[in-house]
């Protein structure tokens, strides 16, 4: 009988995820950062995520709690982003030792809610337990047209691959205080340029990889177009950068950059190219040699 | 600067409901069994709730998982009943040790999915992370027709109480075992004779405490008419029945039996009126004597 720490998070998700639902209104079953389901009588589809923050593993007790209520939010309007979804409705659901403040957990909410309204979600409900350590369990809803969420496996070969902004910034406090790229999701659905997109809450190697695995393909990187804040290795294997990863044909490319450069202020970065070496993920070194990247993003046990 | 342990678990819930925030489409927020919001452009509803389930508090580490799965999704179910909804989707945030054996996991999930199909709900996603005790944080949706929500508000002075059940079974068992009312509240709904709903998962002096406060009344229950299973204190106090707890006018009273009757083999059960003493909550012992009813049933957090 093997353990979840035994056979790590990875491969006890998708022994779950075997065991998940279908139905004719579900568009989208786990395995993208959100479920897609068809309202029905309308022609909108609705999203689902949910997202675990967890004392010492997401935060640490020191951590202000107005910045722990913005990393909780943010975290579930990344994955409403990834999809190109409008956020909706939040609710939480607080894990809280007897011996935290009320104070505390009044920052964490207006953390929350702050966000909320930036983004035109609404906070509606939850619950609350006792137990060890603080925990936030967020679940979030959105809402697009009917059909046009952006998933990771619409890739295809001689994508151009780009990111929102800089990458491996996360230790430095970014993890704490990022903005979701929620205007940026629904902006790039809105273009109709992009074929897959991920959120980048594992690190680049890693949440690549999901896009790689779900459109059958392979991906080169360019370590010198990767926009790095410190490291190029904190790019690729820090996560919790929140930015948008996403690929769009090379004809695309240059209107994409033209429409984005009048709405948004910071620039796209151009960083790599979908291959056809299905889940081969290369990185073009300085000496513009290329190398396999291993996958050691961030994960939940280490597994065997 | 005070503790969420020296305030208790109701002051705190309603420190945060305070800042929860409000919307055109949210119909009703936090202080209901389920958020109740419109969908936009349809004539229906959709309800949310979110419930923790946590090891040690909920249910033993040596307890069936697959019973385990059974409370956790019959208890998002038993809110949606409580509103009269169809129940729709489903998530799971798993917290669980590394040392859990994946088998468990497995039999939760198979706990939580059986029961999905049998009130035709979905199990579309949820997240799994790291903790140093097994919780299940379940998030449900429902649908109903536009404005239809059975709320607790609507209690009217002269409605008889109603639950569909026996009353403080739960430590025999029956908290892991028991099935959700869904039918039953969707009939209720349908019927159109119910005020005002609840579902026992605190106690039946607890719960009707809320539609008391709601609806700005008051109640006398009849000990002799309370169906225990065990004591008149258990059916009171303990917690966890997952029975509905509603009012009906007197005058539609016979005509909801005769109609219940045709569509279910377990009957309700009369226990008391609704009066106009505000949130006074009264008992009429076997000498035929009333008593007024302290709240004592479950809460996380014993307060100060």
């Amino acid at each position: 009988m093997k353990t979840v720490g035994e056979i790590g998070e990875v491969k006890t998700i998708e022994r779950l995820v075997s065991m998940l639902g279908t139905c004719s209104d579900l568009r989208v079953g786990a395995g993208d950062d959100c479920a897609v389901t068809h309202i029905v009588g309308t022609n909108e589809d609705q999203v689902f995520t949910t997202d675990p923050l967890i004392e010492s593993v997401h935060f640490l007790p020191t951590d202000d709690p107005i910045r722990i209520g913005n990393k909780a939010a943010g975290r579930v309007f990344s994955d409403l982003a990834a999809m190109g979804a409008n956020p909706q409705w939040l609710l939480v659901n607080v894990v809280a030792p007897a011996s935290l403040e009320v104070r505390a957990l009044e920052e964490i909410y207006s953390g929350i809610t702050k966000l909320c309204r930036q983004f035109g979600a609404t906070l509606i409900g939850g619950d609350l337990a006792e137990g060890v350590v603080l925990e936030l369990h967020l679940f979030g809803t959105g809402t697009l047209p009917a059909g046009s969420a952006l998933l990771r496996s619409g890739a295809q070969v001689g994508d151009c691959i780009f990111t929102t902004g800089k990458l491996g910034g996360s230790r430095a406090g970014k993890h704490l205080d990022f903005v979701p790229c929620v205007k940026e999701g629904i902006f790039l659905r809105e273009s109709g340029y992009v074929h897959s997109m991920v959120d980048l809450s594992d690190g680049l190697g890693s949440d690549l990889r999901h896009i790689l695995r779900a459109s059958r393909v392979g991906a080169q990187l360019d370590s010198l177009l990767i926009p790095c804040v410190d490291s190029i290795e904190a790019a690729l294997f820090d996560g919790e950068d929140f930015e948008l990863l996403f690929t769009v044909a090379s004809s695309d490319v240059e209107q994409l950059h033209q429409k984005w450069n009048q709405q948004f202020e910071t620039p796209l970065h151009q960083i790599g190219t979908i291959t056809k070496a299905v889940e081969l993920l290369e990185l073009r070194g300085a000496d513009g040699l290329f190398q396999s990247i291993e996958g050691k993003g961030f994960s939940h046990f280490s597994g065997s």
